[in-house]
């Protein structure tokens, strides 16, 4: 059904704000999930108030707070709360500091749940004229190339760089499948594709419950796809004080701003990224089709969807979170 | 044939030296084409003293110089010189300024070929208890996804991170094939691999010579892949004003480091990082073999090479190598 987008985020603020969360913290998570469901990212929308964990119902241990501080970075102990929020005060500061100090790394840890859709994190940093790497660790899905057992979460990192129009935002897991892929295929009692999952005795398998059971491929089937799960688990992991091949859900999560002014300024960087885009979409393709820049193309759909005021979600999810109130 | 090392690096120092490098670029420039030998890496060895463009037969404009520099930064025009001298400046000044401070950023552009065994600089950080980043640029050679034409480099990035033991040390192209392994086919005469390359209307190609003048895919012939070959062209392109979707032979490069201590502190990540790697080789493998650490497992083999005081070196490339004296 269609819904205004101001229901909907009021709709997700009240249930933040049920048990745990302020009005401004349940603010800063719905912005979260509301972009998400803006850029189709659905898996990481509404749907995260709902399942076995809703964010609104986990109740955090403590408030998140600062365990280590120096003008390039910040260490943040999650307090156990949910991730965007998390996520959201760790992007704040770090572009504070790197408004400041032309670079920071902010890292954290102990947030019960995933930070979400990691794009939105990047393209808040360029949207500063600043270059954003964003990367967080989950609990162990995926092999190491080679082996069998299941080691590094699907551990997704995202690149954002600001141009003279739209920022660039790449994001990508390093897993051939996701784990609510999974979770849904599993629901909808439907196979999984050929060649994204193994069972518990290293046998490609598409039958979802073997796949839980068993493990994930890289999304390359090679070591390359290993090795930015390794790479992921290391930064998002050891560097931040977080668990690493690890199923406790201790999730761990690492935020870099770099000012282009200490190379070749923000100036020149975002004139030769849009002339970038450019020479790239000026690309033959086979079938006459258009080339699709990441992050940077879909960013006039979501503004379009934001101008009209009303965003598609389905009716029974709605329904349920109406009731839930 | 075996050769003692230290005479290997006598005669790529003598070859060096012979027109435009000093003792000590030439010794710099050895130390890394030394390495990509003993690390099996031979198309980034000894090879690069042959060719079209042999290291020592093309002219530096003048000697690399520091264009921009400030407390976390520097930013070097490489003058026209050997791809390698200008990486080794650059990675001992990221180094130097990463112990100062706790993070750094050196960029480099104008170098006349490509700084080569990327790991070798990421281990290099490494080794100085830093996180090393390293990414380079090259001329145009693999596909936006979706298009057919060339765009990208093949645009290797490299990681390497500090542990109780050996580093960590990760590197990737970005393509399903090196440019080197083009080279080499139509050297040989040989096809290509299937499904790495295509010709100059976007069709499959095993043809060495139709792919060169067509485009290499990405390595996981992705949006993935190329998503990380427009990362690597905008950070060693835009970023350190070197050129970019490029066929000008202006090669453009990055290097990073950060100090652990700016987080969970060295001393903790380097213990967390030897753990981490003792859970994944602890882990099963369907058919008994060892699993593979990248750069931990094969220091070892590269230390006994050291040690042995030899090396295994195409005979005739030894023989041409002295004749050119």
């Amino acid at each position: 059904m269609k819904i205004k987008i101001a229901e909907l985020s009021d709709l997700m603020n009240r249930a933040l704000t049920s048990k745990y969360y302020s009005p401004k913290e349940a603010e800063m998570i719905t912005e979260v999930f509301l972009f998400a469901e803006l850029t189709g990212k659905n898996t990481q929308g509404i749907i995260k108030l709902f399942g076995t964990e809703p964010a609104q119902d986990v109740k955090p241990k403590y408030p998140p707070k600062i365990i280590k501080e120096t003008n390039l970075s910040t260490l943040i102990d999650g307090g156990g709360a949910a991730g965007p929020l998390v996520g959201q005060i760790a992007t704040d500061k770090v572009i504070d500091l790197a408004k400041k100090n032309n670079f920071a790394i902010v890292g954290t840890s102990n947030t019960f749940s995933s930070i979400g859709a990691i794009g939105f994190y990047a393209r808040k940093i360029a949207n500063n004229n600043l270059i954003g790497i964003v990367a967080a660790s989950s609990p162990k899905t995926v092999i190491q190339f080679g082996g069998i057992d299941p080691m590094y979460g699907t551990n997704p990192m995202a690149y954002g760089f600001p141009t003279n129009e739209y920022p660039i935002v790449f994001d990508m897991a390093a897993s051939a499948i996701t784990w609510s892929g999974l979770v849904r295929a599993k629901a909808l009692g439907e196979k999984l594709p050929e060649n994204v999952a193994i069972d518990k005795d290293g046998n490609l398998t598409t039958d979802p419950d073997e796949a839980m059971q068993g493990a994930v491929l890289p999304f390359d089937r090679s070591y390359k796809g290993s090795g930015l799960a390794m790479v992921v688990e290391l930064l998002a992991g050891p560097l931040v004080g977080a668990s690493f091949v690890q199923s406790t859900g201790d999730w761990g999560s690492i935020f870099i701003a770099i000012n282009p002014d200490l190379l070749a300024g923000a100036d020149s960087f975002k004139k030769n990224a849009s002339e970038l885009i450019k020479k790239i979409k000026a690309g033959r393709t086979k079938d006459g089709q258009k080339i699709h820049i990441p992050g940077y193309d879909s960013e006039k759909a979501r503004e379009a969807i934001l101008q009209s005021g009303e965003i598609e979600i389905d009716e029974k999810l709605i329904n349920d979170l109406k009731a839930s109130l």
